[in-house]
């Protein structure tokens, strides 16, 4: 038996509508979208039905939309792509607890001579407006901070700050590859003028993002080729993915209200079960500016490793995936202050679409016994 | 009923045990391969067993494999990361008929301070060794020639090329993605360094790619993430598509022999049956050293497009698919020095592995009667 999934952020499944889109593009409906018959016509067609959808989930317009291979792809684009167009080093922004695919970039800017300074966030993992309102002053060409934050959940105040970015003469760049889905994603009223998505955090396959580029907003090529996607993403298109990235950001829209307030009772019934077994729990990341499916908790006299590894009932993780490799502590837990003990203590549980009440029962019980058995060894 | 297709060279379609091999990688097995439990493991096991066999496939070693989004990107890894691992600019060849994937980011590189020169071809589209024996030289970093170009189909002459190019002190990049699974693709005989493979050129989906990377050569990264394909390629690796392209690998591997044979066959076939009713038809591209499934003809009288307009039967196109939009004369004949009246006259009609002699006879009479119609009107 499959362990219970409670690792949502991670990646989640392919939602089967999503699929259903997708295969009839990966078996009679192969043609190239830049070939002039009717397997490229009918393959244009399906990108540029998909194009729609994103942009409507997003409250954007199609031709905002870029296409990419990745979450990761759409944030290199956003950031290198906005300095290869304006050619001399500025001054950047982004916010302490950033993801890889934002941080990196960032850091590689800063050794190509821009000035990068980071945003700080408070015990919660929520900016700290003060300092912010204070560091967002020219010159700064870009400020990148992430809507929802992929290990604690936490929800930046974005609209507030797009206001002073834009006073200031800059732009916001979002990462929102952990919001779409989770919570609405509104690029008029979060003051976005790039954002980026992430299929495989929205029940699309891994291997399929975008790029929301405001109207108006020129960036530079980071790749080179034959003129994909504006000639920002080069390389024929993958017509399913893009299809099923299409699919996936319309369910999303659709069951935004009902999955919100479902995935909120349920994350927050583990909270509780979990709570009242193990003393000195804690919660990492806000009581209420959180993900409705994010539930990070620091575990008491354990570290989150060997708690998972006694727990093999759960999959779950202790951070980010994407640093599963590595035993270091979480950087977004250290960016919050967190004690040593505190971050070695963190798990990382996130619901989804799939996740059921017996489920959530189960995973109680199962963390609650590894807990205790960590304990008595 | 669909027309006949003879745009493999375009896109191919996805071979149904590709897309088999690639289900439960859209279905149960979701996992991301860097988390820390069963469903990651699973999905990092898939992984490795597809680089395996795209390794076996080019007789390279699975950790020379480097999984990208397209061959666009692999390309331009290729040589983009070559040049940031250099840090100063240098000397660079590519051939005068490479694709927009290699031409353009060899573009962006002599905008940066690079000297691009290009290897002139015949009027088969065949290197002109002679004249590449004087341009390669020292000072010199890289050369990148395509193994089989995608509209007429040429197969140069790279073991000899590769000899020079290192005896140079450089590095050969080797765009082979029209080649696999229509010849035999060997890393070790070509004598190549770097060589980039395409998923939907050879019955994988549109949107994975990889490169060779051989032992020992480093490349400076051109996306900034969390580390993926050893920092190369960063973005959660898209399993099911790697997968299908392990697959893919593993069949042009096994079918390459007896398909090459078949193919020429039929192209042969459709080549003969044109000729034999069309006077003053023209063949684009060497007869021998050419793809097996690859015939380019220049009609006399018509253009490309209009002949193909009058064969709805049959979807074809006049030249690459990159360039279906603009009505441009083939670059590629252009370098071969073909007269503008014999580059408006081109079709490429490529076979594949569904392509059968029934299809071909009646694409010959389709474009035969569209070709008369032509002369008529």
């Amino acid at each position: 038996m499959q362990p219970i999934y409670l690792d949502y952020n991670a990646t989640t499944p392919v939602d089967p509508l999503v699929l259903e889109a997708m295969l009839p593009w990966l078996r009679q409906g192969f043609g190239n979208p830049s070939s002039d018959h009717s397997y490229g016509h009918d393959a244009k067609q399906a990108v540029a039905k998909a194009r729609a959808q994103v942009a409507a989930c997003i409250h954007a317009q199609p031709e905002e939309i870029i296409f990419t291979g990745s979450a990761t792809e759409a944030n290199n684009l956003a950031l290198l792509g906005l300095a290869r167009c304006l050619g001399a080093p500025s001054r950047l922004l982004i916010s302490g607890i950033e993801h890889p695919a934002v941080s990196q970039p960032a850091r590689h800017l800063a050794e190509q001579g821009w000035e990068l300074q980071e945003l700080a966030v408070d015990g919660q993992g929520l900016l700290d407006l003060t300092a912010a309102r204070t560091q967002i002053q020219p010159p700064l060409a870009l400020v990148s901070v992430m809507l929802a934050n992929n290990e604690i959940g936490s929800i930046q105040p974005l609209a507030e700050l797009a206001e002073w970015v834009h006073q200031a003469g800059a732009l916001l760049h979002v990462d929102a590859a952990q919001a779409l889905g989770k919570i609405a994603v509104d690029v008029a009223a979060l003051g976005a003028d790039l954002l980026s998505l992430a299929g495989h955090k929205c029940y699309a396959p891994k291997g399929v993002g975008a790029l929301y580029v405001r109207q108006g907003i020129e960036l530079g090529s980071i790749q080179f080729g034959a003129g994909h996607e504006r000639g920002l993403r080069p390389g024929t298109e993958n017509v399913a993915y893009i299809v099923g990235l299409g699919m996936a950001a319309e369910l999303a829209q659709r069951q935004l209200g009902v999955e919100q307030e479902r995935l909120r009772d349920l994350r927050d019934r583990l909270h509780q079960r979990l709570g009242q077994a193990i003393p000195g729990l804690e919660l990492n990341g806000p009581p209420q500016q959180r993900l409705p499916n994010t539930l990070n908790l620091s575990f008491p006299g354990v570290s989150g490793a060997e708690l998972l590894a006694a727990a093999p009932e759960v999959a779950a993780s202790t951070g980010s995936a994407c640093h599963a490799a590595d035993a270091a502590v979480s950087g977004v837990l250290a960016a919050m202050g967190a004690s040593p003990q505190r971050a070695r203590g963190a798990v990382r549980l996130s619901l989804g679409r799939y996740s059921t009440a017996d489920e959530i029962d189960q995973a109680a019980a199962a963390l609650i016994r590894a807990w205790q058995a960590c304990q008595a060894s």
